[in-house]
């Protein structure tokens, strides 16, 4: 993504990267009050980078889980193969438990683990195999920022001049490894071909990732916004405040049903009342074409102190805090996603161009090679 | 409304009431932390009670309303007639600053100010304008219970055993000066009535009035609840796992489109896209037979910093904390309330019965006496 440093200038960096067997991200979770980078060097570290969300979004989930695998087969080249394919195989079905939705990482994990597993077959000896994992994983780094860029410009072309857009959580460049992220990339896009656009961001109860992430990432960019309530998206969409909204995804059905943050729903079911564009913008890599339909998606329960506890800044001394808004015995239920049926959406941008929401419109890009 | 004592017994309180010239109330300010009261004895403390929201929910604002022009009489009694009446204008004035959505807040100081006016022209003395005032004052306290008590039979003969019940924001017994509040007061007559019932409590944010106050409420009663993030209600409706919802409102138009906190309409549509009965609970009062569409009806825009902070308790040290959730000079927009279009609403429930949202449902009660 694209900082704005003190001196004003503007610098890219990489939501999470490699060197070697380390694996390097921006540590999110103190954001937007300090940017802090972590190294990872275990495989627990790893599984607790995702888990504990010091990274979090479909294609970020992804490359760092990808790289985790290669970080396993580096680390073990001087076992003999099938020990060092087992290895590998214990450390997939580790990290898949991280986050049990997001389909990113089972892909990352799987398309790695079969990679070595192939070198295996051929009949290479460790290196190959730990060669073939490593550059799988950096296949996948180097796919989600050539599809980031690809779905920036598809989707930044339905932007028109003056336009307000509206997302919910983040899907930005924090969410993805490199510069666009997804739902922001159109925004990014239509922003650098000088055009005029606003951002609503929602702010995303109950981790605020709105509020949090793609207000930051906005004010970084100097593209202008404004941090809503979850509560007022549909108001503003009833106004007619709101010309296009562009959301991300965790899984998409192979019918087109979405899952996403939860709170997506919503946006859908105002945007086709009131008759706005409503897109999920997303790499093939997040279709499971084996999930038939989207109300079969397991869907993540949190614990309930993300909902009646909040952290943040001290607002006089400037110090974190953690702070209960509800009693300390108090009921919540906490769900991380919701699935929007495909009918609500309008259409699926990916790397390939923009889908209709159904089998047949998923089905073709099924098979064609990575851009 | 009902508070659990620490010995484990019920007591009854109310939420506003008046002592001489003394507006007492609770001030739901640190709540579900502590339970405290406070005296007005100026028509600024009750201002500022009103607009700083030591009290809020239409019932309340009316009910406060109403006491505070009772002060300001009895305050001035010796004044003569027509200065008495300019005080009573003059402070009408000022505390329909307070909140400008509220319609109970205007109805409450022109009930009592017409009161005082038709005294005056009798030919009463002040003495006997005082008294008009005063009683018409009691009069809004008292129908606001009486109506209370009419809704929750209503309302709670809609619910059958076993059913979750959704509300947004509070409108409950803190919303209103007695027991039983408007959209919690279905869910107390059924509980009362022995039927299992459980209530989805929206957080409401900004300023989570469900998780604050809501969810409180129900511990105090010892209703089943569950605080949720509002970005989870559509799930919970589309899963099916929610069989009624009500709400309260702050002004309904004479056509039947409802004003309610913000978040309301979002409710509302997905139980039209999912067909499960949305009902508002309010009393007569709150219709403004003046105003054609909801449209229409000024939408009050509070301060960004109730979206980029908030308050609670720090966790570990328990006491109160401010904290920023976004950058320092992160742009928000906070709209209180929204509009939620009569199509939307299955019924109206008022202390006459259930209405048909419409011009012709609402007329039909314009001109009853009260309940």
């Amino acid at each position: 993504m694209r900082i704005t440093m003190k001196d004003g200038t503007k610098k890219e960096i990489m939501t999470v990267w490699r060197e070697a067997d380390v694996v390097k991200m921006i540590d999110q979770r103190p954001l937007p009050f300090e940017l802090k980078f972590v190294d990872l060097n275990t495989t627990e570290e790893i599984w607790h980078s995702i888990k504990d969300m010091y990274t979090r979004g479909a294609g970020a989930i992804g490359v760092t889980a990808g790289f985790g695998m290669a970080q396993v087969a580096l680390q073990n080249a001087d076992l003999p193969p099938d020990q060092l394919i087992a290895k590998l195989e214990e450390a997939k079905k580790y990290l898949d438990t991280a986050r049990p939705t997001a389909v990113n990482l089972m892909h990352a994990t799987k398309r790695t683990l079969e990679k070595g597993k192939d070198a295996q077959q051929r009949g290479d000896d460790s290196d190959g195999i730990v060669k073939a994992v490593v550059e799988e994983a950096d296949e996948i780094f180097e796919e989600d920022q050539r599809a980031a860029t690809k779905m920036a410009e598809y989707g930044g072309k339905l932007i028109q001049d003056g336009w307000s857009v509206l997302t919910h959580c983040n899907a930005g460049a924090l969410a993805f490894s490199g510069l666009w992220g997804t739902a922001t990339g159109p925004v990014r896009w239509a922003h650098q071909q000088g055009k005029n656009v606003f951002v609503f961001c929602d702010e995303t109860r109950p981790r605020c990732q709105g509020a949090r992430l793609t207000a930051w990432e906005m004010a970084q960019e100097g593209i202008d916004y404004a941090i809503i309530v979850d509560n007022a998206n549909s108001h503003f969409i009833q106004r007619g405040k709101v010309d296009i909204v562009f959301v991300g995804s965790d899984r998409i059905a192979a019918n087109g049903d979405v899952c996403n943050k939860i709170g997506t729903l919503g946006v859908a079911l105002a945007c086709k009342h009131y008759n706005v564009p409503f897109y999920v913008v997303a790499p093939r890599m997040t279709i499971d074409y084996e999930m038939e339909n989207g109300m079969a998606i397991e869907i993540e329960e949190r614990d309930q102190e993300e909902v009646t506890c909040m952290w943040g800044l001290d607002y006089e001394k400037e110090e974190k805090v953690k702070m209960r808004i509800a009693e300390i015995n108090a009921n919540a239920k906490n769900i991380a996603f919701d699935v929007t049926p495909a009918e609500l959406v309008s259409g699926i941008i990916t790397e390939f161009g923009i889908l209709e929401p159904s089998k047949e419109g998923l089905a073709k890009i099924k098979d064609l090679p990575p851009v």
